[in-house]
């Protein structure tokens, strides 16, 4: 319950610009890792960090959709990279001539690599039948899940942990090796582990999959594709 | 493209202590802003620094669907408050008896009280047909999209700028206020403005309508539905 003796309000100041900086480059050297992890385990109270950074996401409704499974079992990450092979065998089929042999060159997961993988999931029902700010948006419970994902990931940046999302998966593949009930959905498989270098810029940049866009084509000002960004912000 | 002369790593130890607690400080304090927001306007180069922070999310395929339209005039605020105004008036009906009456009494945006709005969308088009990473799951690119929304959220709580997601639209009503193309999907609309305070706990729960749920209680070990959370990351 609130307490109304206290102040619900604190000082909500800029960072000093080390703090500052800090957050910007846990933001910019966050990456996608799928094969720079180390195997060794990680100390269950960091672990625990990173799900509590996760867990102060925002949610819709202050629902807090979210489940974390985790799986450390190598049985079971067995099982979740057999499922990864199958879909990834569908997927390159999908890329014709030269994308599909640079397709297949690349590695997408981590699975077996990283010594942890946590299932995030969204429960639908967590809330009750009609969730504030849900109204009209049925989606914002993925979306409160999915930023659950991003702080777990930038908190892992900062703490040496690397995580990759892994998303070439039949979804009922996943359900049945964890047990998942219906009205749970699936929307995430990281794998975690302490990683000591990463990828300078994103990996599929590297690899010259794709270049990173500029900014200020993205941006548009006061309605769709009005390209002059300074008036916006004055 | 890549240069092949250059060390495509580079280290990625943990933070000093002083850079992460600044990093789990920004994902801890940071707020969904409704009636804090100060009217003075934000400085272009923060805006700018907030968008490249959003453009730094991990993308599905390195596809960068996003977009930004940056919205400060005030004849559009109004009219997107009118749109807001619509659908929170029968979003109250859905709520019953006493829980009505507290809805009606929560702020549930600040569209025109905060300067500036930011509305991001997602443009499934960007990477072509073929999607490395979205072949099994179609919605990866609006994930994408919502870990942009939560990278701004965490470098403008560094800036000492609140930031507030109003989802309470009919998406037409926006589509047609910003001249949105069909094919563009609107994932959040954004309000930013300058703060000196924040609320010290979500302001949901400062205000009764719902409290943090225990971690303890989300997370499993291995499998769905098991709750014993340590020997998972041991």
């Amino acid at each position: 319950m609130p307490d109304h003796d206290t102040d619900p309000f604190v000082r909500a100041a800029p960072f000093s610009a080390a703090d500052r900086d800090a957050v910007y480059r846990a933001i910019e050297t966050r990456r996608d890792v799928r094969d720079e992890f180390l195997p060794d385990p990680l100390p269950a109270e960091t672990v625990q960090r990173l799900l509590s950074a996760a867990h102060h996401a925002p949610s819709v409704g202050f629902m807090q959709p979210w489940n974390f499974t985790l799986v450390a079992a190598e049985e079971t990450r067995a099982r979740v990279h057999a499922a990864f092979e199958r879909a990834n065998a569908e997927a390159a089929l999908m890329f014709s001539g030269e994308q599909q042999t640079r397709y297949r060159s690349l590695k997408l997961e981590g699975i077996r690599k990283a010594p942890l993988s946590i299932c995030v999931t969204c429960d639908p029902t967590r809330g009750g039948a009609v969730v504030l700010g849900r109204t009209h948006n049925p989606r914002m419970d993925v979306y409160s899940t999915v930023c659950a994902v991003q702080n777990l990931w930038l908190a892992a940046r900062a703490e040496g942990i690397g995580v990759g999302w892994v998303s070439i998966f039949h979804d009922s593949d996943l359900r049945a090796i964890l047990q998942m009930p219906p009205h749970v959905e699936i929307v995430a498989w990281l794998c975690l582990g302490r990683v000591e270098t990463l990828y300078r810029e994103p990996e599929l940049a590297v690899k010259g999959w794709r270049q990173r866009l500029p900014l200020e084509d993205l941006v548009f000002s006061e309605r769709w594709g009005n390209l002059s960004v300074e008036a916006a912000s004055e």
